[in-house]
């Protein structure tokens, strides 16, 4: 794969970002560490809760998303950062063994106006079930070098 | 620590939710599964970046804000979810040994308006440095039941 630069992110490219599935050990091992909630922790707690039984713990599926967008997008670009993060909605839990597929969308891209080395990328990551229904999105800006002239 | 309800958290409410330090192991290992990206797992190739030095994941960061949220204030409360998270802000980078710490505060509050039993916390969170320099912040959105009568 060749080094993505800011020209490479026009408004509406999208990336499939492909598919991943969260083991149950894999969710408790995650949330003992960063959100040891019962729900993501305690299978038998899950079960009695609101839930129905073990779930994520949102911040999980939110770095399963940031692994693949590495590994499908920014590993191989100019990438010089992101500021910040905005709109993390989680319309519905993710469960242990659901296939789950990712997706990038460039919402828009700019020139930036203070630094003339570089793009402004707002995009749109998901995660969505085998319905694709949503069940993570967010909008993350990125900055991106400009390509190099030549 | 006795359970918190809606009503315990008023506009207003701060939680000091104490101190963590994040070793370049543990930066490392957070990285290589949701976040490979050079500054964040090869001290050599971050040394050349434009950070200096090996820093964390900031996904690492909110991660590890949520562990002392969770045992700070949510596990002991009436917690009945998130719908989501806006205005995830990383304005320094954090590196390996710095001594940091959290801090969570009530923006609003109020009762919902469709789900009589519970109320609606707007709250900011903050990951400091010791010069009390904001490296991470983020506005949450918790549900909590309200206090049952009597």
């Amino acid at each position: 794969m060749s080094l993505r630069y800011f020209e490479d992110f026009p408004q509406g490219y999208t990336v499939d970002l492909g598919t991943f599935t969260l083991t149950a050990e894999e969710i408790i091992d995650f949330a003992q560490r960063y959100d040891p909630q019962p729900m993501h922790v305690d299978p038998e707690a899950a079960r009695a809760s609101i839930y129905g039984g073990l779930i994520a713990s949102g911040w999980h599926t939110v770095a399963s998303y940031m692994r693949r967008l590495v590994d499908g997008v920014i590993g191989a670009s100019a990438s010089l950062g992101s500021p910040g993060i905005d709109n993390i909605r989680w319309p519905k839990p993710v469960r242990p063994g659901e296939q789950l597929h990712c997706r990038f969308t460039v919402l828009d891209s700019r020139l930036s106006n203070s630094r003339p080395d570089r793009g402004i990328v707002r995009s749109r990551g998901e995660v969505l079930d085998q319905a694709d229904e949503v069940l993570m999105s967010l909008e993350a800006v990125n900055f991106f070098a400009r390509r190099p002239p030549g």
